[in-house]
């Protein structure tokens, strides 16, 4: 990105059959188990698809977004819609919803079902009062036909999703454990197509966060922040949802985890001093991007901020260099965990043996998160603990939304922090075992610091792993790049004698 | 708005004194009800606030916004609570959350009850789990407690509230019918402080359009105007919500009243010779606008763009030259029905007596929507239709979202239009009764025009009323700002022999 030129950005194709090759994996995974458990090869998938929600009692409509598996198999973004997947055939079909004669007037054009059939790559497409009908008609055999309906645990909200609800569900028979884990498994691991549309959404969010690095000044509310990351992902990406809430942290408010909601919501004035704590991802057709820079407002890091951010650096480095296919993720949480308590060891802000510390977990009472999670169509996407896994019970480990080993085509945030949070520090100063590892003078320069987090998004390849994130991360990349540089920093352009030049 | 500075905007301050106000204006008319009914001056009422929102199974948060009854009561911002009145002392209580110690690591400092006290200005704040009791307590007479709970239709979506819901609610009596359409009835009339926050919510809004109007240009995307209006109302309005998801509309679109939503994102291109039609509006502290500007995209009106717009700000202009107390708004819609039709008859669209065309509706085919609504905390604030009125069963007025007579107080949008919309022009042009008036030749040059809305939020004052809205309405004011001139435009400043020059 020129720094003249607004954005380089163009917003990206979708390709359809991205949902079609889903529709395919999710068939033959679904065959293999079948066959596997010696089933026949029959019945339906049949997934119902999200409706539109308004505010309380009032006719205020919620923007619409997709439920998060049936835009996976589908691509589906109008509400209202049911899918089904022959799984002898592999044939897809969608069922729309009738829309009374008046939607022309306040809603737009009713379109025919072969839009939709030609739009979303589907072999048939009917009316959702048609559905049971369709059904039973494709069944072809005596015995009601058997449907695959969705209903499995989300291990980060521990809620259940719901099956598919509809009238004269008696004339089927139903199975609702089958499909959730495999469908489950089919979205950890991503094709090239969704992988390109994740890359899409991380350079949108990229450039965006440039932008507010490039604009970040002193007296500004952190919620500009925001404003000016959700304009240029919507202004030059095209992406009109964030994956998730913006949280824009300065200041002290960089050691909440999750700032930036309604309670707390983005409003505090920058100071000079401050760092700058920006968790905020674009979404593009559904997939997501997950993105932390951290950076001081004024443009210039401190000692102390030097200090914080190197040691949460030195940890997504090394966690990056070593992901590979056959790693575990917690031991990649363990070194970034060992990474970070080293560099504060380095500082003297804790002191003793490091292995001592990570016996007592103390790597948790700065970084309580887990190192990072599943990314894809939802920000935590799913899989994170398959069948039988169990969550840990230590402090910070018990927080890893996944604990499983890398495999090629996982997509993973990696998103070491360290934090400076009153809650967990003051009881781990007085507990008897962990007291002894703080240099309490020393960390008492750090009462009201906040935290940072360094977060990108990476994709396991076969022989190690890819970053989709494309930001300035090192110390002299960001002062230069607030100081007016462009990215990708043009080194020629660095004058050799800046203290902060490339080392 | 000076055209070289972003904005001339500061974000309002917050007076919670409002909501104070609204619950002594609550109180006294449920006092005179009860006196009125010769019944005891006794009882709470008791309302539940709204609760952060997970998107299907996903842990994704939506982003809160206060349920809307609550938010005028209590102007609380945070979820989870509920707030009772006392009502023989009109004191006010909050019963806040209990937070989990973690929330101070995920999502910040946990708020002694006192914050919320002081805060939101009212007597007493306890925590949740203590309600049952405290109320109890509270009564201090021997029976049970009777609770006030609020339940009732909301007239434009056809949803009940749902009443307030805890557990041990048998030590209570409830009253479900009282509440509502008195606390409505307070809703529709507002206080300065209010009134205020509208306007403010107004002014935003207003510069944002003005900021699309400058910037908007053949080759971009719809979505691109939604992006700087919304950049523009949180940037520099400090506005995080929109009143509604915003309609921008280009070309045919913008005959499709409520375009912009997930099936119809905001995405065509917009080229040279279409109209746009932008319905957009930001809210402020829960006080919302509802904005609506047609403009040609090129900045030049075309002689057929120039006779729909006219006729639609005459309608504009003409119902807001006769808006006062007294008025019933049934005679306003028709006043702009007429107007309209007046004017499209004047350039021969249509044909013949224009009370004949009133009596078989004719305007309802230009213009199917209601003229206005009430506005406040809702975009469709509630309160239209007061107990006993019916809804009108004719072509357009039946769409009507109130039908009252106008009182000092009232905020109501007047928002005429005039659509070419096929799925009412071409069975109006075969029906018998209606087909005589129309000039099918010259409607025939306005097959692919779309439509054009004009939409302002005007206060009913006790002479007249007052235009919150502010930005270019005259034709010559859109080409002037669209071409570059301030807002307000210095008269002085505008070449003398330009032809679109005031006149």
């Amino acid at each position: 990105m020129a720094s003249s030129a607004p954005s380089s950005l163009a917003p990206a194709e979708v390709p359809m059959e991205l949902h079609a090759r889903n529709r395919e994996k999710l068939v033959r995974a679904l065959r293999n188990h079948l066959a596997a458990s010696s089933l026949p090869i029959r019945g339906f998938v049949l997934l119902q698809g999200g409706e539109e929600q308004t505010r309380y009692c009032t006719d205020h409509v919620e923007l619409f977004r997709q439920e998060s598996f049936f835009a996976y198999l589908f691509g589906v973004r109008e509400p209202g819609f049911y899918g089904a997947i022959d799984i002898a055939s592999g044939k897809a079909l969608l069922f729309a919803p009738r829309l009374p004669a008046d939607y022309a007037v306040w809603l737009g054009d009713i379109k025919p079902l072969s839009y939709f059939k030609e739009r979303y790559l589907v072999d048939l497409v009917f009316y959702v009062d048609e559905m049971v009908q369709v059904l039973r008609d494709h069944h072809g055999e005596l015995g009601k036909p058997l449907l695959f309906l969705l209903h499995g645990l989300n291990t980060d909200s521990n809620k259940h999703s719901k099956p598919a609800a509809f009238e004269e569900m008696e004339k089927f028979d139903t199975d609702v454990s089958t499909l959730h884990p495999i469908l489950t498994e089919c979205r950890v691991f991503k094709s090239e197509m969704e992988l390109a549309l994740i890359q899409y959404a991380n350079d949108v969010s990229s450039e965006a966060h440039i932008e507010v690095l490039r604009k970040a000044r002193e007296g500004m509310k952190e919620y500009q922040l925001e404003s000016i990351f959700l304009h240029h992902i919507y202004m030059y990406g095209g992406c009109r949802h964030c994956s998730y809430t913006c949280i824009c942290a300065t200041g002290e408010n960089s050691s909440v985890l999750h700032y930036g909601h309604a309670a707390a919501p983005n409003d505090r004035t920058l100071k000079d001093g401050d760092m700058a704590l920006l968790d905020m991802g674009a979404e593009y057709h559904f997939y997501g991007s997950d993105i932390t820079c951290s950076f001081p407002v004024n443009g210039k890091f401190t000692k102390e901020q030097i200090v914080v951010y190197s040691a949460v650096l030195n940890a997504h480095n090394a966690v990056i260099m070593s992901m590979r296919p056959g790693v575990n993720w917690i031991d990649m949480h363990k070194l970034a965990e060992k990474t970070i308590l080293e560099s504060l060891a380095r500082e003297g802000l804790v002191l003793g043996d490091i292995e001592d510390m990570m016996v007592v977990r103390l790597g948790a009472v700065f970084m309580p998160h887990g190192l990072g999670h599943f990314l894809g169509i939802d920000t935590h996407d799913p899989g994170g603990y398959a069948k039988g896994m169990e969550r840990p019970r230590e402090p910070g480990l018990r927080a890893l939304r996944t604990i499983r080993t890398l495999q090629e085509g996982m997509v993973i945030t990696v998103e070491p922090g360290c934090y400076f949070i009153d809650a967990l520090l003051a009881p781990a100063m007085e507990d008897p075992v962990s007291s002894e590892f703080f240099n309490c003078k020393e960390l008492g320069r750090y009462g009201n610091f906040g935290g940072v987090r360094i977060e990108s998004d990476v994709y396991v390849t076969a022989e190690g792993c890819k970053n989709l994130t494309n930001v300035p991360r090192e110390v002299w990349e960001i002062e230069a790049v607030m100081a007016g540089a462009p990215w990708p920093i043009n080194r020629s352009s660095i004058k050799s004698d800046t203290e902060n030049g490339p080392s």
